[in-house]
């Protein structure tokens, strides 16, 4: 298996974005991630993968790799639409890894896009409530907001945390967003703002949920050998875990509080790249609620169980701390377009290890680590990256 | 890259199968495939991937990979659902190919699935003209059944063919289907009945049409050096081809008639399986309209261009004709449950080389291609497998 880096990436802005169609904003990331190369043209690349999660049913266009591939005037020999749900954009940058680490390909784009705002909230959060178990879950009201404030209220029993610590996440996920140009939410909040927004669904308020999203982010992949014929800064992947657990239903899930997938997914990544926890400078996880932050930070080893809340405390999770997570904003203040966060996580790292990420900067980041999840946390997939040498 | 094999496969009955959810009639072919190899288990296997097209609509069940992982207690580390409309399968397989070529897995399951017939037959025709672009095609009724149409037309305007020489397509597929045990349609058809028929798009009538199925269809792979551990008539995948035309809307396609898509992954295919077109023992082809069959034998090099029209009044593309097509029944008589459609031509091809086939077997069949696509036939995949010595 070769070495495999990032040699571009490409972000729209992420908010509502009503003035484009959803192939126009694949088509914003994608060129920019193609100027953020040195010469590259999607004439240029061999493989394409789509990280989209239901196109089908915010835009009723079914099989959009057609439609990128016709926008972009692309010809690919591999070309696929990755749907995991929330973790779809990791899952296409996993399998377009393995493309060129493997030898079948030369380049490939990994474009994530999901357009939300154009149905009604009430729609949005339908077709997300769909990711879970139509019979099992969802039809009986276990759905994310549910299932996470279920995951939170079993921390609290186990190793408490309170709804102040929980806050603190997003607060420091909005300063950090803040300062990220194409972030949805550019607006500081208070721990108070949060404990007065409006209850989702006990002990989760609405400023510990990640919004509803329209954007795409684009990363192109070449073999790290070739990398600096196409970039200046090349950023390797240097390792890839994923795990899916047996009991992907919330009510069979062997442990609510410490994430089975997780810790072995990010167990495969750390191995692979032959680092452990105290090596990342950064990382970018899937704070899809601010409970979700909390217990990633303990399932990927930057501190032991029950530790979580303390590190919160800390300030350590901070942009200047000793692991600052989230620097873009993550989920809660960027936003979460679901299928571009994945490949916008990995986008994110990439710009901090070369140094590029102006007052959200992680001063001297030389490597970071991506983490995402789908369904009720069961399914992980990390990636860990290094600046090139 | 290490050689890979088919150990395993596994189909449900398809056609309307209103006895099970979509959760167990994928159960119910992943089963018959473990089954089918001499020991392996849902618990033993690597890598999952999903081929299926819209769950999320004809379900309402998005993120179906967490659901098959839940029902058949796996625990995958490396896991997809790739959705391509109808080459669903086919990506699938061609993804789980290259983890096991690679040395990223030692084995995968790949399970495709839909279950279409939930729904009224307006509303699975409307799911399935999803797949066309929004904006430029599905919009103005370009769709799959008028498209198909239009390609038909402009290949009678070309090079001739008649609406009866399409009939005996349609004929020799219900002849092979009615010998098959899981098809839709085991019934034997003439050519009078298609002409007969209800017009849907001219030159195009209903028995030229393949029909809206419910089926699931699984097979496993491993990697060749370890097949005969795991089944003692292994079959080698040899071959794997796939591209995606940069005009993948039917107004800028390149040729109607010339599918230049399916011209480039056929001749990787042959160029990785070190083969040529008269070396196939047997051709398993996406029939999804008459027209299809016949500009794939062309495009595949099992004639001239052109001489499509020809080969079908030879017979020679019945079982026991130089060059049999479609012995399964094809889309037309065994149904085409879209995202099982590519992983069930892998299952029959692999049954043909292992001499399994019964009545509609192919005699002495060693080697065989299969050839799925998606789109108004932009975007194709082709796979070679061989029995192994």
């Amino acid at each position: 298996m070769r070495a495999v880096s990032v040699v571009g990436v490409g972000l729209t802005q992420w908010g509502k974005r009503r003035d484009v169609s959803l192939a126009e904003l694949m088509v914003e990331s994608a060129m920019k991630a193609f100027a953020d190369t040195k010469s590259l043209t999607p004439q240029d690349v061999e493989a394409l993968y789509i990280g989209n999660a239901q196109a089908e049913r915010f835009q009723e266009q079914a099989h959009p790799a057609n439609v990128t591939a016709e926008y972009l005037g692309m010809s690919p020999r591999v070309v696929a639409r990755v749907e995991m749900a929330c973790s779809s954009g990791s899952v296409g940058v996993r399998n377009a890894f393995f493309a060129i680490a493997s030898g079948q390909v030369d380049s490939a784009l990994v474009l994530g896009v999901e357009k939300m705002c154009n149905v009604s909230s009430a729609e949005a959060m339908r077709n997300l409530c769909l990711v879970e178990d139509l019979t099992w879950e969802s039809f009986h009201g276990m759905i994310p907001p549910s299932g996470f404030a279920l995951i939170a209220s079993r921390y609290m029993h186990e190793y408490g945390v309170t709804q102040e610590q929980l806050a603190k996440i997003a607060v420091k996920n909005h300063r950090n967003g803040a300062k990220n140009p194409i972030a949805q939410f550019r607006k500081e909040i208070t721990v108070e703002d949060v404990l007065n927004s409006p209850m989702v669904a006990h002990p989760l308020n609405l400023l510990d949920c990640s919004p509803i999203s329209d954007g795409s982010a684009a990363v192109i992949l070449a073999p790290a050998k070739q990398a600096r014929k196409y970039n200046d800064t090349p950023v390797d992947i240097i390792g890839s875990g994923q795990f899916m657990e047996p009991s992907c239903n919330c009510s069979n899930m062997e442990s609510l509080t410490t994430w089975r997938a997780l810790v072995n997914a990010a167990k495969d990544a750390y191995s692979m790249a032959k680092l452990s926890p105290s090596d990342l400078d950064i990382v970018e996880t899937h704070d899809c609620f601010t409970i979700a932050e909390l217990i990633e930070y303990e399932d990927l080893g930057l501190c032991k169980k029950g530790e979580g809340p303390a590190l919160v405390d800390s300030g350590e999770t901070e942009i200047g701390g000793r692991i600052p997570v989230n620097p873009s904003g993550g989920l809660k203040s960027k936003g979460h377009p679901v299928g571009a966060t994945g490949v916008a996580q990995i986008a994110e790292v990439s710009e901090q290890l070369r140094g590029e990420c102006g007052p959200r900067q992680v001063d001297g980041a030389t490597v970071g680590m991506t983490q995402n999840l789908s369904g009720f946390a069961t399914h992980h997939v990390c990636h860990i990256l290094r600046r090139q040498n």
